[in-house]
């Protein structure tokens, strides 16, 4: 295994500048601090073996996700993190990330600087640059909503999304809709993507019609309601599931204003089960992320990756939560 | 919650009719005891609130797989999970399954009247009579290699095949093969036809031809080989994916039999990685199902769901071991 005497050899710098480098000591240079990490991660020099006296600790990466108070999205998920991580005597550190910090240094890099074994990443799109990173990391990192093939150090943890479809599908296919439309927000994530494909497939599945033109993406909620609930109310679709719950209250307000009741002229279902779902107008049918659960689950999953067990997917299985946004199949009416 | 009260009033006995019952007393016919237990299970009553002084116990119930020595599939799967679960206070009962017993009795009622809060299945075929009890159980149950979909009180754990079916085809096109095969016992079970299915998508997923005549299906391995193999190397066909270690070795027998030398004119995969492997003619390169770990995972989705935590799926990256059996593509020789 590689040692800081390797790595001074390397780099031929005595083994105390290396040291004092990997410790963030404040008398080196910022450049020869930044080559003697980047050396020691390409040589694989592990924080495992470092100090032993120090806390451990873990550290969520968040990008693109609010999460400082209860409404927001992230907040359940880093409270569930936090409830198994601390008592098993770890710190835990929220740490928001953006692209110019990622493009600053490696992933690998940055957790052997902060001398965090692990980290729970929350947010991160496809284009994110440490996401290729991950693709080749050594640093166990457990993803949300985020899959990387391939590489034994991260994990997937989320809520089973294929099975949240079907029964999003079957659903409405049990109160009579046989015409199903989908709005989303672009694919940009993997997440999005999964849903838009599972979309398809639970039509398929509950042997409704699967036709390209049943699904409306644009980049931003207003646009993609505006442009496209109009298009999927002309073909004759009697019900719509969005990607995300605000995109499905956007959805409601859009088709309120074309003259649509819901849901005696046509059916809502969200995705995610937002804290906002229950007090919506109507209160909305959703299908579920349990976030306490889904932190929980990070931490479990990261555990067994601190372990050495190469844990890759870690699904939780997806409910239904059926509130008023969603009737039996009426015909639909434009005044 | 139903109580013992409860029972009795429905069917008109006493609590301590329906106590006995419950607890396998003697002095009860085996009828009213059955008819007991699964009223109990029809009302939703739970071993969880019983008797708090035995011991904690859980059961590995296995069928279609030997597990007996160490040579067997199913050794150190059950290893793995007694290694965790045995620290943490369970007594784990290994239990053969056939399906005369399955028929006998539904599976929540069985595990109601044997105390078990919880099982790991092994090796149960898409047929077996308590894969449709299974769809609507309440009894925690994880099971190996097979996915029952909305079922929160199930969990499928396996490793990913998706990822080791695609790390197999890369592999084989890494080394310049262009038209591969695939060979399987019948569809009759959920591996087998996962497995077949992301063969096709990891062909596509590497830009080579899918083509339903690359795949060779038989119920016996020694019918499928000789039927399949002369067919596969008639279409040129220069290396062979086989469903498991079995099929991959008799393949490996056959194409000598027809005058071919593994990896030189034919190359072979297997899936498994059974202790064998390392022994075949040539050793197998074959893709990798870590069992000790795999029941350590089995244990802690069970965990999971005895905790309320409706884990659904539990995938352990796949890796790929390299042996003899594969080498560059050369031009199949048939003399």
């Amino acid at each position: 295994m590689t040692t800081i005497a390797d790595i001074g050899k390397r780099l031929g710098v005595s083994k105390s500048t290396v040291s004092k480098a990997l410790n963030n000591a404040p008398d080196i240079s910022e450049t020869l601090r930044k080559t003697i990490v980047e050396t020691a991660v390409e040589m694989g020099y592990s924080k495992l073996r470092q100090n032993k006296k120090e806390q451990k600790k873990l550290c969520i990466l968040v990008e693109n996700m609010d999460y400082t108070n209860e409404l927001h999205f992230g907040y359940q998920i880093i409270i569930g993190f936090r409830q198994l991580a601390e008592p098993a005597g770890y710190q835990v550190d929220v740490i928001p990330l953006d692209t110019a910090m990622q493009r600053s240094m490696g992933f690998d890099a940055f957790m052997l600087q902060r001398h965090y074994p692990g980290a729970f990443i929350l947010g991160m799109a496809l284009n994110d640059p440490w996401m290729n990173d991950l693709q080749t990391s050594h640093t166990p990192a457990v993803l949300y909503d985020n899959y990387i093939p391939e590489n034994p150090a991260t994990c997937y943890v989320g809520i089973d999304n294929s099975e949240g479809m079907n029964l999003a599908v079957k659903y409405l296919k049990n109160l009579g809709h046989r015409k199903i439309g989908y709005l989303s927000t672009s694919l940009g994530s993997y997440i999005t993507q999964v849903r838009h494909r599972t979309f398809f497939s639970a039509l398929r599945k509950n042997g409704l019609k699967s036709d390209p033109r049943l699904a409306g993406i644009s980049f931003h909620v207003s646009e993609c309601v505006q442009k496209h609930v109009p298009k999927l109310i002309e073909q004759g679709v009697t019900a719509i599931i969005c990607c995300h719950d605000q995109m499905a209250n956007a959805t409601m307000v859009q088709c309120r204003e074309a003259g649509l009741k819901i849901p005696e002229d046509i059916s809502i279902v969200g995705f995610d089960d937002l804290p906002i779902c229950a007090y919506t107008e109507p209160p909305m049918t959703t299908v579920r992320q349990d976030q306490l659960l889904l932190g929980k689950c990070g931490y479990q999953a990261l555990e067994s990756l601190l372990e050495g067990v190469p844990v890759g997917t870690l699904l939780l299985h997806a409910s239904l939560v059926e509130r008023q946004s969603c009737g039996d199949c009426g015909r639909v009416k434009i005044d």
